[in-house]
């Protein structure tokens, strides 16, 4: 068998090891002092400073380090690529972080960060500065204990992901020969809940659009012109009845044309992970779950395009009655995809329904991202699971796809290489919430975790290869 | 030719508008000086102190006055029976503004009544008080030229008009005998908005309700629960699409079942009002009028019921996406009603629909009102027609009823008394909101059609009787 089949840590990893858990104290210290560092992209807070200490931080390390313009916030990118012969991985992270609204929510300060029954609470502890500090730890103990990293590295840590990534696409289309690379570990999320570790092998697209209907240029009494001057909610509520039934099936004309449905692989895995549906009623308090009822919740959230309404706001919200027609009312939704749907086709679908069944309602497009998917099958999948159950001595749990959205796309549907999300945080993380937090034993985890693959990659005898070439792929590759 | 049928005044009335014509300055002066007392239900402003001044006016005046106490605010009930053999008017009005917010929008302030341009300007101007007080001078002036009123005399004047009239129904039932009359004059709203003036001899009724869906504790992820948690706001969607379908109709179980067709004379006289649908789609910056287009607007807002949604609230609202399942969302409505519609049958069959497709949405009820209709040839109707017509040198509009609420039913479902709106402010009276006014020329032809229609009673040959025997009624009386 060879190492990484053993799932257990080799000679050259385990001194590895031993290093993190003999420096767990200073790695923890130093996090503290990274999380210090406010870098709110929304508010333009602190950017460039945690960009240039993230260039100095990885510099020092020995790698090559500089921060790439964009057209927002700029890249910080690393690179150390003397392991010929060696696969190269890239790494990639953010470093912003979401505003830590509300203020009064939090029990210590967002950017004084605390450590309270073995966690740190910080803005940004889990997400998502605490996992690529994690990564940046995995690369420091290689050096530390052997001198060098067992493979080549790229590490891409971008300042827009917490306001969708406005620049990713255009900074990796621009980029392709520095981006080059066999696979990608994207550190980000959280593990299960059980703490088992999990890897993700997709994530759903996204596009977001308001829907807005305007009747008479005042509200208007109900008694005098109800039934007479249109009202802009019926009208949003006919036309929402036509995209949705009451089934849950989308009924948008051509909207389900492109979904691929899973693989036999796909299905195979999703059947193993844990049965979700108990827990989240009890935890939301729910009595049944959405319809179709009888769909697996892991099922709805890998594998089928969603229809959301976000908010819909029209006409009298106080207390008591208000007798009027309202004049104006919007919505605003978000669908999630699956391959392959191509989120332009989607918007362009979605406004020719509305056009047809409501020709005055206004249609906005607010956002879309691609989804995203590696085959289960994909080079370096072996490796890579087995690199995350040598760390945590546990087998991962395999998702062919994430509910929520990262920009993945741009490695696997730009770049066309492998894509493999390897989350370090702890499930209750508060990822954009007030005592966002990490265990203190999930981030040290995730050192461990990371060098684990480096280790599994410097020893892979996995070929590189497009991840295109596989009939069984769902994905589609940008041209 | 009678007097009443030659819309002409006789030497009485002559005598009693050439009074009005000679103290026109004053009576305007002292409308003002009503008005410069706030008497706002919603908020408890001096309430008890307008109630007593009006006994006190109305008693100077010879008139047997007092306050009734009600669960609420008191009623002001004034009697003159000294005209034996003549017919019986119970005058009613309401002694309550609305509140005047938003007070910055007033040119003027809302309680310093203020003229500019022929208008007084201020908070009950034309809503109520300006057209009760008209009324009050219309017997001032009987008294001052003759000593004496043509006919008997009750006036009736609500504090809680504005707040839905929640213990009017209770008073009349209790004070039966105090309020015999024969027919009942309701001096409120506005003339046409060509000035001519207007009899209306029913009023809609309204129920009002509230839906609220909860799903979720608290709101989730789209991207990680959507599909998986219910929504909220498309329970509502899909519910709200079985109450009235996109053609306009209202297909709640049962709903349309009591609804009685138009008479041939309210058909006729509806085919004789101006058509608004221009007018209304100019005013308001319309394309097209609701569904169904081809409905004339004053068929839908007389003879046919409404299904409003008067706001729509749940989930995110603020400026660009937020990517949530939002976990409650609420729907208010009210409902027109028509005859012969019950106001709580109504109720309840709504609240079997939504429990039949939606059983976890709550259902509230909030309020409702009976409609009411006075049948076009019930007695006194040609001697109000006549009196009006000659107050204003013009023939009156016949509306068989109006779109609005007002507690018109108390009086001919209680009381079966056959009960007339008669109008006397102008269109552009902006009731309910800022710089509310009454026209100095309405104010006085108000006073003069108050005259009018008393000295018409006065002279009347047509015999009372009840408003329910009429075959061709549609209204129902309260058992
Ligand atoms: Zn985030
Ligand atoms: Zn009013």
């Amino acid at each position: 068998m060879s190492p990484n089949s053993r799932h257990t840590a080799g000679a050259e990893l385990s001194r590895v090891f031993e290093h993190i858990d003999a420096n767990k104290d200073q790695f923890v210290s130093r996090l503290l002092d990274y999380l210090r560092h406010p870098s709110i992209s929304a508010h333009n807070i602190g950017m460039s400073e945690v960009a240039e200490l993230l260039v100095t931080m990885l510099s020092r390390l020995g790698l090559e380090a500089r921060t790439i313009p964009t057209s927002g916030y700029p890249m910080v990118l690393a690179s150390w690529n003397r392991a010929p012969g060696a696969p190269t991985v890239l790494l990639y992270g953010h470093y912003d972080v979401q505003p830590p609204d509300p203020l009064e929510a939090w029990i210590s300060p967002p950017f004084e960060p605390t450590i309270r029954d073995g966690r740190i609470y910080a803005r940004g502890a889990g997400d998502n500065k605490g996992q690529h500090f994690a990564q940046i730890l995995a690369l420091e103990s290689h050096f530390a204990v052997h001198g060098r990293l067992p493979c080549n590295v790229l590490l891409l840590l971008e300042g827009e992901e917490e306001i969708g990534s406005p620049n990713i696409a255009e900074f990796v289309r621009a980029h392709r020969d520095l981006l080059r690379a066999d696979l990608v570990i994207t550190a980000d999320g959280p593990l299960h809940e059980s703490n088992r570790p999990i890897i993700t092998y997709g994530v759903r697209g996204i596009v977001s659009f308001e829907l807005r209907a305007r009747a008479a240029n005042r509200d208007v009494h109900s008694g005098n012109f109800g039934g007479v001057v249109p009202n802009p909610i019926w009208t949003l509520v006919h036309l929402l009845a036509t995209m949705k039934n009451a089934d849950g099936e989308i009924t948008i004309d051509g909207f389900r044309d492109d979904v691929v449905a899973p693989t036999e692989r796909e299905r195979a895995a999703t059947a193993r992970l844990p049965q979700i549906a108990e827990d989240v009623k009890r935890a939301l308090n729910l009595a049944t779950l959405d319809n179709p009822v009888d769909r697996p919740p892991a099922d709805s959230l890998m594998f089928y395009p969603t229809l959301t309404i976000n908010g819909f706001h029209g006409g009298y919200a106080g207390p008591g009655p208000k007798t009027i027609v309202p004049h104006e009312a919007f919505v605003k939704c978000d669908a999630r995809l699956v391959e392959r749907q191509n989120p332009d086709d989607i918007l362009d679908k979605i406004e020719a329904h509305v056009k047809k069944h409501a020709p005055d309602v206004e249609f906005l497009r607010v956002e879309s991202t691609p989804p995203s998917k590696t085959p289960l099958d994909a080079p370096f999948s072996q490796t890579v699971q087995s690199a995350v159950h040598a760390a945590h001595g546990v087998e991962p749990l395999i998702y062919s796809s994430l509910g929520a959205t990262l920009p993945d796309y741009v490695f696997t549907k730009i770049l066309g290489t492998p894509s493999f999300v390897v989350p370090y945080a702890n499930a209750d993380e508060a990822n954009h919430a007030p005592n966002e937090n990490i265990r203190i034993d999930c981030f040290l985890k995730g050192v461990r975790t990371g060098a684990a693959v480096l280790d599994a990659l410097g020893k892979s005898v996995e070929s590189s290869g497009p991840i295109h070439s596989d009939g069984e792929n769902g994905s589609w590759l940008e041209p």
